[in-house]
């Protein structure tokens, strides 16, 4: 662990907190970062500076910084609906959809006086993140900022804080410059030369530095170019290891072996968000039963899909499309003793990781994923040498292609059908061949490998 | 003109054949290309090599060369089926889709076995263009081969014909190299690779083609690279003069001139196609009114857009979106005296002509255009120095951006709003300047510059 102080910044932090009878209750939250990170930082010094998401965690920000559960965090108790322009016009409508590229662009964004007060909001919080960390953050700090909600905030604390090194990690992928176009004059511009105002930003892949470099030489121009770093960030088999040994997961377990029976289990685990690409999962599974009838009653497509972004148009429709899918394929495969896919929109954490465990095939495919931490957290979960068929447009491709997993281009229906009848038919030997290269990829960093990479980057 | 003979090789050529009472008939083609070009190779020894479209072209295609109104032309017969595979699906549904960003890529594309089919339709369209421009050829001669669709064309037709120079231009954007991913593996690089294998290949743009260079590293890799050219195509004067001088056009001008009386002019022509970002441009108008009460009743908005593809459910579906929108303004806007927006989706060039003669305002918005030749139209027709609002997406931009036309994100409601308000009210003296600062720029060059260029091209 480092010799300099440690403050982490995120959108969202590790304990969020509720108000009943006995007072302000805090509890870990969830989330790839978070349950990654807070265990390796409980107990140290860090200070974790984070947004107050509830009444209940603006009250706990009055009270300054919280210690519980070994952390130690500062909640920011910014104006809520201010926050919310931020967070859901800015974030969430439109950077992570151009970072994506998920717009359909003959009809959104459609930049108007609404987005930019909302892009006024934005600056609003990236100020209030800046001048926050420039207050808590002791002498020679190094300040580890984390995604695109946070921009804006390099430049603002170096300012004021010389004194410390600053950490810029995109959680997403970059994209190529033309990506950003749909961003009104300036904007791009601001973002990019905010993050590379930091001491470092940093990546999950060569891919999203290589994008961020182009885009700092197509809206910043020419002059210092930034300091990049690449550091993708790994599953925790600690974590893992203990939701496994749950009497939740157990029951999860039983439950779906119950169901599954002696067929296969195909497996996706995902938010129910456009960039998964849920769709074409399900079209190609309909074209694997068209084309090889002998996987009909012998599988089943388990999708443990957790709803998302719900206050966004865009993620309500997707999920009715989803849905209305997964409706109809099974209407036309199911028999009386066998329904093809198994969906289900609850977030049950246990029931993914007994479902990891318990998987032949997972699939995942999203067209476009900052890195995807269940293709990692399969491979260390699985009991059966599950195959992994893994997207080319994810993250984590660029770690585990070349390693044992099956790639598929996200669009091709007739690729991605043929790749899951060759996961679901592959002998022993080849799964566990694959399985091996797989595990030692996934297997050889934790997210204790991602924080000193970070701190390193700090220089 | 050149010294070694040309062939012109493109999907839709310069005549289209009729049968009727007296026999096969042959008339002029319309497009932006044909209608620059056919003038300057009529009455040259130029052989235009083009794909059959109708049965009496067909027919013609069989009796060899035709000779019509000074130009040689010569029909290509392929198999209806074959040949609407690979126009509907792979150049207008994909590579154009993909060439201008438009997918909406959580749902489109599908790559599936009807695609794939597709694909092997438009290998073999390219191949028979390849092996009947290898036979009609003359010694030594330049082909100038004509856009996406026939991306293949030149390695094989260089195999056949070493002593023939191919140069290969682009009329649609190049993208970045991402643009490519939805196609599936393998013809990103094909088709980079088909177009690299010419004497040269040429764009509209140093954008596009610094897009393509990029694309060639992506998926071709080191070794050669491609010999580049930018050489934009122009605005034919002499051709604008004959539409001008019309019966029809003064017909036009009159009627147009009735309608919107002493208001302001606000003009847009275009395709109705998703790139051209109609929509947007309507949303626009509708903020322009709502903040700037003083426009109510002093501008008419003549959109004059013809049918595009209407054969794609993506182009009805758009087309019923602007008609919908259209009708909604109209009614929130009109008064007894006033309809704000006077929409037509007739392709009348002549009308065309007289609106560009008479707007106020052109409204150039598109979200990616490879050029939009009618942004260079408008200024050389142009009787009362109209202001042009023009795309930064827009090829011409590239040109003109800088030389007098207005420049918008076309993203950007409010700032095309304000755009628009800031043309309507620009006094006559900056209207002027701007004018032929624009003016300059569009006259220095006409299609023979685009023709000679291409020629030397061919080193």
């Amino acid at each position: 662990m480092p010799q300099r102080p440690v403050v982490i910044v995120s959108n969202r932090g590790p304990l969020s907190f509720a108000r009943d009878e006995r007072g302000l209750t805090a509890r870990r939250g969830a989330g790839g970062l978070v349950s990654g990170l807070a265990p390796l930082v409980a107990g140290t010094d860090a200070i974790w500076l984070a947004a107050a998401m509830s009444d209940a965690d603006r009250e706990a920000a009055h009270h300054g910084t919280a210690e519980e559960d070994g952390l130690r965090v500062r909640l920011l108790d910014i104006d809520p609906a201010r926050y919310r322009m931020s967070y859901d016009v800015i974030c969430n409508a439109t950077l992570w959809f151009c970072l994506h590229g998920l717009f359909d662009l003959a009809r959104r964004p459609r930049i108007d006086e609404r987005w930019r007060e909302a892009w006024d909001a934005y600056r609003a919080v990236n100020d209030a993140f800046a001048d926050a960390t420039a207050d808590v953050a002791p002498e020679g700090a190094v300040v580890l900022l984390q995604d695109y909600h946070l921009a804006l905030v390099g430049p603002r604390l170096r300012a004021a804080r010389p004194d410390v090194a600053t950490v810029h990690f995109t959680h997403t992928p970059w994209c190529e410059p033309d990506g950003l176009r749909p961003l009104p004059d300036g904007v791009a511009r601001a973002l990019v030369e905010g993050i590379a105002a930091n001491t470092a930003c940093t990546f999950h892949t060569h891919r999203w530095a290589d994008a961020f470099a182009a885009s700092h030489r197509a809206y910043v121009g020419e002059g210092v170019p930034p300091r990049i770093g690449v550091t993708p960030l790994a599953a925790d088999p600690d974590d893992l290891a203990r939701t496994a040994s749950s009497d939740a997961c157990a029951a999860a377990r039983a439950a779906l072996q119950s169901t599954v029976g002696d067929r296969k289990l195909l497996l996706r685990v995902d938010r129910i968000e456009l960039s998964k690409n849920v769709l074409r999962g399900f079209h190609a599974f309909d074209e694997l039963l068209t084309t090889r009838p002998e996987w009909r009653e012998r599988v089943v497509f388990a999708a443990f899909l957790y709803p998302s972004r719900e206050g966004l148009p865009e993620y309500l429709a997707y999920r009715q499309e989803v849905e209305g899918l997964v409706d109809r394929l099974n209407e036309k495969w199911s028999t009386s003793t066998w329904t093809p896919i198994l969906y289900d929109a609850r977030d049950d954490h246990p029931r993914s990781v007994a479902a990891l465990q318990l998987a032949d095939v997972v699939l995942v495919n999203p067209i476009r994923d900052g890195l995807n931490l269940v293709a990692k957290e399969g491979v260390l979960l699985s009991e059966r040498d599950s195959v992994l068929v893994l997207s080319t447009e994810a993250g984590a491709w660029e770690e585990l292609g070349g390693h044992g997993a099956l790639s598929v281009n996200p669009f091709d229906l007739t690729a991605t059908a043929a790749a899951l009848h060759d996961a679901l038919s592959m002998d022993g030997d080849e799964r566990r061949r694959r399985h091996e290269q797989l595990h030692a990829v996934a297997s050889a960093r934790t997210p204790r490998n991602w924080l000193s990479e970070q701190l390193s980057a700090a220089g």
